[in-house]
Parts: structure tokens; sequence; C-alpha cells
């Protein structure tokens, strides 16, 4: 679950306007790569038909998305200079702003769910919907735990795990240190900490163990945007492939997460994503292993 | 060849002051660890013999630290919240000042040589006084990139490797991507880049290849002051060791630098480093390669 919008993105290597983009739409074309994924969200009346299409036939289910009157969620950003921080600079809920979310009933039993962006609220509503879901994980933005941090953490007592990034962690912690704030986000609920750190990688903690994990080493970074999406896609993909919570298991999840990651910053928007296969990431895994061979 | 110091440093954790501090103190106790080093530096008159004594016993060569009138070099700093930045709070070159520094005879022909920090001019003299070393290292700082940039790059065209932190790589090349800026600086001359990165770790590059390493993950952090110079001591220590440059002595390098860093970590000043053993960092080693195990 989560949002299907039309960013337009300025980065210091070129822009790119009113393309597909939204965290649903990332995390579905990464989950993608490991297995069917279903995604749940919405679109307006301007989205076009072709696009559900192309989705579908890359393998993602698109009976969770819903169609309202009125325009799709509208996105723009930039990336100054160092590519880790971004601003702003257009949000058009739109027809996200009445978002609803209803499962269809084939999503509801027994399986693997991730809480992209959106209202605690929202995220509360997918829960509910849930029977005996094997694993949830949920994603939050620096926004809700400004705006509304009694719920965000109502979430987290609900959820098996977390993907998100350091400093909504430290927001969510009071804590600098990365290895600290991870146990007390943990200490919220989540069993499970994935920490993302943009170009520095990623901070896994389970229980009292932590596995820290570099980024893929990228000499060209076109679009950063939905990096964190295609983590968090891979990283669940990768366990309901599995279809087991092992510490090993988790901790290929979130190499797989880092290495779709990597591709997703390759091109704008979800261009390298679309034809990615799991042969190329395979391979970039093996020189991946390489490189941090100890 | 650097500094020798009395620190007073804050940080969340607490404070220390004047304590024995300074890059090529720092440098020297991690080196210790694999081999005898000699360090190259300056002290005023007010520096007890006792502490000269102390380096002494933990097989530090002290031949090279001149004694001038005056006092030592004295810095102040500060660390807020995020432990990767700092300010300076107080800065008395002293003696520092009129340091020009003359390598002992011993020290001269064929060895291991880092520069850590100092002008660009100071760094030139040491390198006139080497006699086909093996390899000479050297750091800098955003001081002198900004207010000498020409000297920095004649230093830079003069050595075999730098171990800098990844805001001077982007300061020297401007670059903002670490791979790029690594790339960058190789051809200013250092065939050998390693970029520091804090708490995110460090990245080497040799040639067109690229190691990224995280650093290995703490929950106290209680004086990051040092732990680059300790890194850049135990990098340097190990591949005089090994007295060879291979690409897997430079690795194997990178990881000491990596370990030996994080125990600099756990305490103010050098009060870590003292006691700290080669058993201890390979028990280190150990865990942290279980850790990034794929």
């Amino acid at each position: 679950m989560g949002s299907v919008a039309f960013d337009t993105v300025e980065t210091p290597e070129g822009r790119a306007d009113e393309v597909l983009g939204g965290s649903a739409t990332y995390f579905g074309f990464a989950a993608s790569l490991f297995g069917p994924v279903g995604l749940v969200g919405v679109v307006g009346d301007d989205f076009p038909d072709a696009v559900l299409e192309m989705l579908r036939a890359r393998g993602i289910d698109t009976r969770g998305v819903q169609r309202l009157p009125g325009r799709t969620f509208r996105w723009a950003g930039r990336y100054v200079e160092d590519m880790n921080r971004r601003e702003t600079t257009g949000l058009e809920l739109n027809v996200f702003a009445q978002f609803d979310p209803a499962l269809p009933e084939a999503y509801r039993g027994g399986g693997y769910c991730f809480l992209a962006n959106g209202t605690p609220s929202i995220q509360h509503r997918v829960i509910d919907q849930l029977r005996s879901p094997k694993l949830v994980f949920a994603d939050t933005m620096n926004h809700w735990i400004a705006e509304a941090p009694d719920e965000v953490r109502s979430v987290l007592g609900r959820v098996d795990g977390v993907i998100i990034n350091d400093e909504e962690a430290m927001m969510l912690s009071g804590r600098h240190n990365l290895v600290a704030a991870a146990r007390a986000v943990a200490a919220l609920g989540p069993r499970i900490v994935v920490l993302k750190k943009g170009a520095h990688g990623c901070l896994l903690a389970i229980g009292d163990a932590i596995y820290p994990l570099p980024a893929f080493p990228l000499e060209e970074v076109h679009d950063p945007t939905g990096a964190g999406d295609s983590f968090a896609g891979a990283f669940m993909g990768t366990v309901a492939k599995a279809d087991d919570a092992s510490v090993a298991t988790l901790r290929r999840a979130a190499l797989y997460g880092t290495l779709v990651a990597s591709f997703s910053c390759e091109a704008f928007g979800v261009e390298r994503l679309r034809g990615l296969t799991l042969r190329e990431v395979e391979a970039r895994g093996k020189l991946f292993a390489e490189m941090l061979r100890l």
C-alpha cells in the first residue's frame, strides 16, 4: 500500500516531467522481481489505462488500485548537489486525499504486507483488513512523526518491522547514534528495524544484532527518487519469496534491497526498474560480494 | 609527521580538558599496534617528559619530536548531536607555527611515510627529506584546500595515496558523488584514495576498483576526535607490516583502519588506544566479518 503518482524531478543530472512515480509503484516494480505483488493505491481519472496495463505486464496485480474522480497525486522535487538531500517544490495530494484503502479479498489472508507512506490512520485501516498476516512492515515520514507522533507510534506497535530513513529514526527516538536509534525504535514495537542511509547504505537491526551494509557504489546517480521504496520492495520480495523471516533471509533481503535501490538510481523515474531482471541484480550482487569480502 | 597537541573536547557524552591529542599522536598509537613507528612533530617546553616516555613505552620512536621554547599546540572543539560534525572553539598553534620538520637520519631511507595535517609546505619539506620511500600517503584539511589549493595539489602530485574526509574530497574535486570525487582526486596524482566518512565508514579507490566499507557499528561514541588519524595509523601500520601495497593488503589496511578507529571513539582522547592490543582488534574484526558476510 502506498502512493501512485506523477513526479516532476530535477537533479544535477537532468530533469523529468510528470513521470510515473509513487512509493507503491517503485515498491511494486522492485518486488515483482521476486514474485507476485499486489498494489494497493489510488489513481485519478487522468491515469492512463496503458500504465496499469504495463504494471500488470510486469506481474504487478492492480486489483487493489482504486480509480477516483479527480487528478492523480502529483509530487515535484529537486535534489541539490549532495543527492542525499532533496526539497519538495510541489505537492498535490489530489485523489490521494480521499484514499480509503479497501483490500481485495485475495490480499487479506496470511501474506506479507508493506505499508508505504500515507497517514498513520490509512496504515491502521490496512492492518485492520489483514487476517493472520505473516509479516507486516511499515515506512513513515518526517511529516507524520512531527504532526502525529502518537498515531505513528500506535502503528509501530502493530507491525513486525520498519524500513525508514536514518533521519526518521532519529526523530522518532531522539537519538543521534544510529545503533541507539534503531534499538529505541525497536522498543516501540517492531522487532526488525531497517535504517536507510541513502548513499551511505543501511543498518539492519534484529534484536541485539546489528548488520551494517554500505550502498553499492555508483559513479553516476541520475535520480534517487524511489530508491528507498525500491529497497523496501526488494526487501519484502526477498522475504516473501523465501517465505521465512530468519536472520539469514532478512540479511539477504537487505542485500537485495541495496542492489535494487542502486539500479533505481541509475535513471529517472522507474525507467531502470521497468526492464530490470533478477539476473542483472544477481550479477551486481556478485560484484558487491567481491567488493565487501573481508 | 603531524601534530602533537593538548585537546579540550566536549561531546554529548562528556568533556575532557587538555588531554593528549594531535594527529601524530593518534596515528602513532594506532600504528604501534602493527610494528615500529617514528613520530615527527613538535612540542613546547610545557610538554611533560613523562608523556614522551609513555609514547616510547608503547613502541613509538620519539627521536623525530622536536622541543621548542613556548607552548604546545592547543585545540578545543565541540561535537554537537550528530557526532559527524564538530566545531573548533579554540586553536593555539603555539610552537606548531614554527615547526620545521627535520627527519632523523634513521627515518629517511626507504620506508612508509604518512603526512598528517600541517601546511602543504611542511608536507613538501618532509617528502624532500625522504630517500626512495616505499609509499607516501598524505592527509589534508578543508582549511588548506580553501587557502592554498595549488600547494595542496602539488603535494598530491608527489604522494602514492591520500586518506582524507569525504568533504575534503568533494572540495578538492568539486564533485558530490563520492566515487566520482575519489576518481577526480586520483587524477591529481595519488593512485590510492581512501575517503573517510565518519560514522558511515569509508571508500577505498585503487585504479578503477572501488571498495566500500561501513563503519563498525558503535552504540556509544564518546569522542570521535582522532578517529581519522587512528584509521590512518592502522592503515599505514598494516601496509608497513605486510611490506607490500597489493590490493589485498590495502583492503586489509582499510579494514584495520576501520576497526582501530572504532576503538578510538570509545573513550576521550587516546585513553582507549593506549592499552589497546592487536588481539582485541582482531576479535572485533571477527565480529565485523560476521556482520558483513554476504
